[in-house]
């Protein structure tokens, strides 16, 4: 834990979404945090409203780094302003973190076909960051803290080899490499969380294939590609196991058998991580220069605005980030 | 409910696992069934020696349907003999359920390799239902009666366009065709469980592509394949939503949202019930002329013939055998 006082940056997302309010129904429980300061990267104005309608009193720290076109936009509306609004705000963040200005970037949830509208064609927030991070080599992370519905008590990350991409291009991009990639990646992670005094985190490893291609059976990537990927890590004292089928590698994480669970597809990791605490997950983006962590939801257009959103996955985010420097 | 006493054969499944004691330790309990009478297709020197581990003081009906050669196997080893007898249990309950010498089918675990090495080349029991009772049409469903962890009233069913199958091969099997026999099978299913008086199963179909394929930048199966078949179905009277991604999906799925899921391949409907309810699951086929349930767990032969083993799937799979009739 940080020994002095941190600035995190907080993005305000899509403005039509429920990211301003969830940062305002944050906002005060934020200010409690200790050693840790927050401020907005977004509109004031927007910022303003939110706490308007969420109740807040106090006065919200908001960096300007929109133009005042994003004040017309209606809630759950896909607008090109709000993309623009968004991205704007993410780029001066992370500028800012690389400076050195702030020391960690917590982001509220975009709207991707905003974002492409607005020219900006990222498949989401991860892309954004590793591209003005110089880094190639990074990874999306889903974590939960440690709680009533999971056993470990270091919480699970869930980090996964493919992520937001068509299930037919899958199989070029699950390579032994970056299988292994992501092994070490969420080895780092968790040995951050474990502590300078704990144990080597317990990773498992998700075959691609039901029942891990039951002996070759139903596919063969789990001897061919899978398995030598654990093999080299565990020969680098890494604490690794399988290929597993996913189905009872998730429940074996849930047990607290796993610290980490290495995913080879997006179903595989959020699957499990919704059912087992979808209010409380944070997006870790693991391999970049600056320290980057997320809501696990999306924007909520359907619910924006309404004052119901539920602030619990943000302030999840904030403490992660505060834990990670 | 039926009116009058029925018969159930239960399957022993591989004598080197679980599947003996199972019965053995539910065997008091099902007696207790109104209406329904239980008979064991196995060996009934194994379900002796299951009975005694587990302390059942009754006798257990059992039908021979295996020659000695059984006996000599040990627990947890993969062996011809035990697969030979499986098999040959299995094929004496279809033959005895097709001539209506009993109600219903109900299977205990089998090994894969077991099977294979007694020379029966099937990837599962469903296909050896499916193939002896000469249909084309079937599926694997999975169902959790209602309990705490869901809130649907009347449980929640999931069915699978593919299953044990290798990931590189789904995509061909993915068919308008083979999601719409799906949905009807599985709204089939909901409309006895729910019963004559009550309303239309609502019926959750699952993307391919995570986030759906966001809208045709990650893969359009979507769009081609998947909402094809949910318009046809949907034009036939039935109450079907989606294609939508496959994580959100078990979230409502889990509100009560809805009642049956169709999954596009194994994991994406294996990982949300086994999180939800592993030790109750029970395994459908859907399509057969008899009526065939199941557990939804494996032969465990890490810890079969210790006497810890849960009966919990077993019964309600009895159950669920029962109120299908």
């Amino acid at each position: 834990m940080p020994d002095e006082m941190k600035t995190i940056a907080i993005t305000m997302g899509d403005a039509a979404g429920i990211g301003p309010e969830i940062i305002a129904a944050a906002w005060e429980q934020l200010q409690t945090l200790p050693g840790c300061r927050t401020v907005i990267y977004g509109h004031p104005e927007i910022m303003r409203r939110a706490a308007a309608l969420r109740n807040v009193k106090s006065q919200i720290d908001c960096v300007t780094c929109c133009s005042d076109d994003v004040l017309a936009v209606e809630p759950g509306m896909i607008d090109a302003r709000t993309g623009n609004a968004a991205y704007h705000a993410i780029r001066r963040a992370i500028d800012d973190a690389k400076n050195h200005a702030v020391d960690a970037v917590v982001t509220a949830p975009i709207h991707k076909a905003a974002l492409h509208q607005a020219g900006f064609c990222y498949p989401g927030h991860t892309e954004i960051f590793a591209e003005h991070c110089g880094v190639d080599d990074y990874a999306m992370m889903l974590y939960l803290g440690p709680d009533g519905n999971l056993d470990g008590q270091y919480g699970l990350a869930v980090v996964h080899v493919t992520l937001h991409t068509a299930m037919k291009t899958i199989f070029e991009q699950i390579t032994t490499e970056s299988v292994l990639a992501k092994i070490r990646l969420v080895d780092g992670f968790m040995r951050k969380i474990i502590g300078q005094d704990g144990r080597l985190p317990k990773i498992g490893v998700c075959s691609l294939n039901p029942h891990a291609g039951e002996e070759g059976l139903f596919g063969d990537e789990e001897r061919t590609t899978i398995r030598p990927a654990i093999e080299q890590a565990c020969s680098e004292g890494l604490q690794v196991d399988g290929p597993k089928p996913a189905d009872t590698m998730m429940l074996d994480a849930q047990s607290g058998r796993y610290d980490a669970v290495v995913a080879m597809f997006h179903d595989q990791g959020h699957i499990a991580l919704k059912l087992l605490g979808m209010y409380r997950a944070v997006n870790i983006t693991l391999g970049l220069p600056i320290i980057r962590t997320s809501v696990a939801h999306g924007t909520a257009f359907d619910k924006a605005w309404q004052g119901i959103a539920d602030p619990g996955s943000l302030l999840e985010a904030v403490r992660v980030a505060h834990a990670l420097q």
